[in-house]
């Protein structure tokens, strides 16, 4: 064996990335509790609480509603296997790189992937998908709520009137929306919706919080082969998570004393308020980037709160900059992926981080880097103005 | 909403079942360390360090040797989804729960399954899996190194050197073993071996340490499809913890804090060291067992120490007696499974769980509840001459 390995000291960072975002000491101290097996009756009760409460931020009666025992990416995995068969059709909006990964995994599933295109930074429009559907018997159609790599809100009742219309199941992402921006699962008739715990739950990731409405769980039930993957196959996990209570696997104990934890920090400060504040904290942030002569990327039209992107200006280096920011001020934001890297930069405004005192001291640090002026002083008109 | 959430609050245990076990409250406390990103040069470097404790539990030089973000489960998953094709064969050992688990893991992967089936609470005879292997060509040969349903520890050089013979990966799960018994992944010349956060290693449950030879990685990356998985694509996981750091999925940070603490435990106290208390504590058990007149269930020659089972003695009620441990001396063990459901007892010694103090108080509790003498004296006995 090597040496010694030190006691464990990461260094202190404000999370301003596309996440994890910051966790409140409550989540932390709830995370750390000691263990109770996953089968103990206090174990069960702290499992239906956390179903409760995510009923609530999903803004669903739906009674299959819990987190997956993984990442969000793992949500999005378990929303297309279940209810794809190979040879079934799937038609997938992609504006950006989550878009794109569900075409990844929809094809993995042996699903015929009818794309639907838009430009990076725009909504995917209604008309382009009505047109997609024209002539084709979808099973599903998904879209990307909150699009986490361009900060785009996708406008979702539109497109559920039309997948409902096809007779498809509609999937929606909201790993960047739930708990931020409104995500509203039974006003849309969205039938599997996922998300992840590090965005605006504000919890560490580790669990996809999903919930599947009764049309998908028949879908799910009326298979005529296994789900492909035993580990996500929701006809077992449903007789964990329900009344039968039978062990399929050990499920991630101090993860979900966390996400009970964040859900009740939610529900005391209520979803309209903690909407409000991802809302007048973006329109601050951006406030005080247009301030200093930056540019927003995503269309105003659909600017997503809990996810901000921002043009790189003209002769700043991109990853300079974001490592002067972590190392001198201790901020992290991220950097583009895919088509837009180098050329944007992505600042988280989620959950606990989605705070005034943020916006001020990225600003104020990015004033500094960038040798520009403006930035703080509109953004703290705007707080004032809200 | 519903009108209050209160503060989690779950009693005190002893966890003593086939899982979690109990966690040093070290573990805790580095789990609830304030996070930082994903990517972050801090936590890229606690990454590195996991690997390379990972290692020294596995034993192993195999440089992909990371934690899978999700629960032991998906470590058997992902051993299966990524080294297996549809219609190729994989020969696999069923003496238990999580034998025939791999079966159905395996089927949905497409293989075409070779059961080498033996009576639950005996280990599988290579001469039957030699048997099995006339006449097929596996791409895999699949055994459970430490059965966590019936406590069998299942020898693995033999059956090691029949698949390498036969031209076949080995996999091997040691969900049960690692950090407890040894695990000696390059003697044994095994490919693909996981495990679990949440037994020996004493850690949450939430990860699935794996480790993949260089002959397993060249046959992922040699597939001629896409592992049907993408969250457990491992072509695409190894970008991430390898020197390219490309982004896959957002890991777990708080867990892997948390593992990292746990191997650094290990290495504090030196895998011969722990291993010894794991037998030490199992031989004062299975002492205090029979000198209560009891039986254990699996046969004597290979009794894995970290899960114990005992026979449920004639005229005692299963679930009655496991409530009143739970109840009224908060200890936690576990019943059967499938067909041994009612006839046994699983008791863990496992990680920070594998005491003495664990066990004498377990007897004594079994002696009251059973009105039996003789369990502590024996183990105390034991104990003494150790």
């Amino acid at each position: 064996m090597q040496a010694s390995y030190g006691e464990l000291r990461p260094p202190e960072r404000v999370l301003m990335g596309p996440g994890p975002s910051d966790v409140d000491p409550r989540v932390l101290r709830a995370m750390s509790t000691p263990l109770v097996g996953h089968l103990d009756p206090a174990f069960l009760a702290c499992m239906d609480d956390t179903m409760a409460l995510l009923r609530t931020v999903f803004q669903t009666q739906n009674r299959f509603t819990i987190p997956v025992s993984a990442t969000g990416s793992a949500g999005m995995e378990a929303a297309f296997v279940n209810v794809i068969e190979p040879g079934e059709t799937a038609v997938i909006g992609v504006n950006g790189v989550f878009g794109e990964r569900m075409c990844d995994v929809a094809g993995r599933c042996g699903a015929r992937v009818v794309r639907v295109d838009q430009e990076w930074g725009k909504a995917i429009p209604p008309e382009a998908v009505a047109e997609a559907l024209r002539g084709v018997r979808p099973k599903v159609v998904a879209v990307v709520h909150a699009e986490t790599s361009t900060g785009v809100l996708q406008p979702i009742e539109e497109i559920a009137r039309l997948a409902r219309a096809a007779g498809a199941l509609l999937l929606v992402d909201t790993v960047t929306s739930l708990g931020g921006v409104p995500v509203t699962v039974d006003a849309w008739g969205a039938d599997v919706v996922y998300s992840g715990t590090q965005k605006c739950l504000s919890c560490p990731p580790g669990l996809a919080p999903i919930t599947f409405s009764e049309r998908a769980l028949a879908v799910v039930r009326g298979r005529s082969r296994k789900v492909q993957s035993w580990y996500l196959d929701m006809t077992m996990i449903e007789k964990y998570w329900s009344g039968e209570r039978v062990y399929h696997h050990t499920a991630p104990i101090s993860m979900i004393y966390a996400l009970r934890e964040a859900l009740r920090l939610i529900h005391e400060e209520g979803l309209e308020a903690r909407f409000a504040r991802h809302r007048r904290n973006h329109e601050a942030l951006a406030a005080g980037l247009e301030g200093m002569g930056m540019r927003m990327f995503a269309e105003e039209a659909h600017r997503l709160a809990s996810l901000n992107t921002v043009c790189v200006p003209e002769g700043a280096d991109d990853a300079a900059v974001r490592k002067r920011l972590l190392e001198e001020f201790g901020i992290e934001i991220g950097g583009g992926l895919g088509p837009v890297k180098g050329k944007v930069w992505r600042v988280g405004l989620m959950g606990y981080s989605s705070k005034a005192a943020n916006v001020l001291a990225l600003l104020s640090a990015l004033e500094r880097i960038l040798g520009r002026t403006g930035g703080v002083a509109a953004a703290a008109e705007r707080l004032r103005a809200a």
